[in-house]
């Protein structure tokens, strides 16, 4: 079995710090906040941009990430079947829901937003693929820790924050919570992560039955709920949407 | 002076591996393509898979590009002051257009698109941030390439590749075309690298007046063209949003 490779698992830490909290580091900054000699920093960094991943600013001297991440990120884009499979029918749920529609998949405790078609309207809208979503509270991190054994046992070990008074955080409310999801098929996210925000997702499976990511729409609990619950006519779609996926990568063949 | 880092670098080529041709690669095949024995190609390959950057495929047991770029790759948007900046000029620019608007910096001897906005109709269109575009006969590649010398000696080194009968590959001709884009202050791209496409471009500069990205309009040539030529209207609002953006970045404070 081959070992890790230490240098490279430092260049990962160097990444993500830089990913994280204040984006642009000096060298004394990157080297204590890892617990580096100034010399190792300085090596790691110095590969790092000569290989594209890091860039210097030129005005203060700080290192901020680079480029390249952008066009590998797009490349796994590429090469992800599941987001290839669902931007037809996803294109088709925000139609006729009027609503945003987002797929996630696991990743890091969390959800990696794969890919975000914009609410079908004029509003002005920022693009969230790449971003996470935590697993707890959102409709899409419900559906992963309801049905993907490795999400719930993250979701039931971090800190489940609370990001308004709705968050369900206790651990016997959140394992009942999931256990409605799992009885439903779909779960919910009525203003537990955003005030004034609702979501409904449901769940995508591959050939082998397995659940790989999860699909669902938000909007404006104005529009999405009637009396705190979704409108079920966007729960349909929601599932129909999921549905649809899943067949496309094979997952029907078997029922 | 710190020296570059070998496992780095190679892990580095790996992910490059990874993002062009064939995109889901055995452990022979990375070693081979990198000539890189065996052992060491598998222990670069399992840190970066420990580390997030690289997947493997259950299915096949071939690697490819991990979900941890995309979010780094997010990361870097969110960094990128010129993209910030942008963010609303650009969505005006597709508004009054009705055209796709891309935001590219220079990246790898070619145009990295960092911000995309979709023509402002119901069809479907895919995202393009990530993508690259060629220096050499895009619009904004062709500014890239008028303005900034680093990007200017790449256009003029790489090959020239032709992407339609309209491309420009010759020498002197191409170094003519760029004396144009001077003259004028922006770019066009007739039918050079899509046929059915034209776009034009023009520069947007930082606060120390160097030329850091290019913005333009892309669309259907029956649309932004008239005998061959851009709309003035059309040239004239790409050329105010690249103003709009420069002077948000503080380059117009010395002129």
């Amino acid at each position: 079995m081959a070992r890790s490779i230490q240098s490279l698992e430092r260049a990962a830490a160097v990444l993500r710090l830089l990913a994280g909290g204040e984006r642009r580091l000096g060298l004394s900054e990157i080297a204590s906040a890892l617990d580096l000699a100034k010399g190792t920093a300085h090596g790691l960094i110095r590969t790092l941009q000569q290989e594209g991943f890091v860039e210097q600013d030129a005005a203060t001297g700080k290192y901020q990430l680079g480029a390249e991440l952008l066009r590998l990120g797009n490349s796994y884009l590429d090469v992800h079947e599941l987001r290839a499979r669902a931007l037809v029918w996803t294109d088709d749920l925000a139609r006729s829901s009027g609503e945003s529609v987002y797929l996630g998949v696991l990743h890091q405790q969390g959800v990696l937003i794969v890919h975000h078609v914009f609410r079908p309207d004029d509003s002005r809208q920022v693009l969230e693929v790449g971003a996470m979503q935590p697993l707890h509270c959102t409709a899409l991190g419900k559906v992963l820790a309801a049905y993907d054994p490795v999400a719930h046992s993250q979701a039931a070990d971090v800190e489940r924050r609370v990001f308004t008074e709705r968050t369900v955080t206790d651990e016997q409310a959140f394992e009942e919570l999931l256990e409605v999801v799992r009885a439903r098929g779909w779960a919910s996210d009525v203003e537990e992560t955003w005030n004034g925000l609702a979501s409904v997702a449901a769940p995508v499976y591959d050939r082998r039955r397995m659940p790989v990511g999860a699909v669902g729409v938000t909007g404006a609990v104005e529009r999405v709920c009637a009396e705190g619950e979704l409108h079920p006519h966007l729960v349909a779609a929601v599932r129909d949407c999921a549905r649809a996926v899943s067949r496309d990568l094979g997952a029907l063949r078997r029922f």
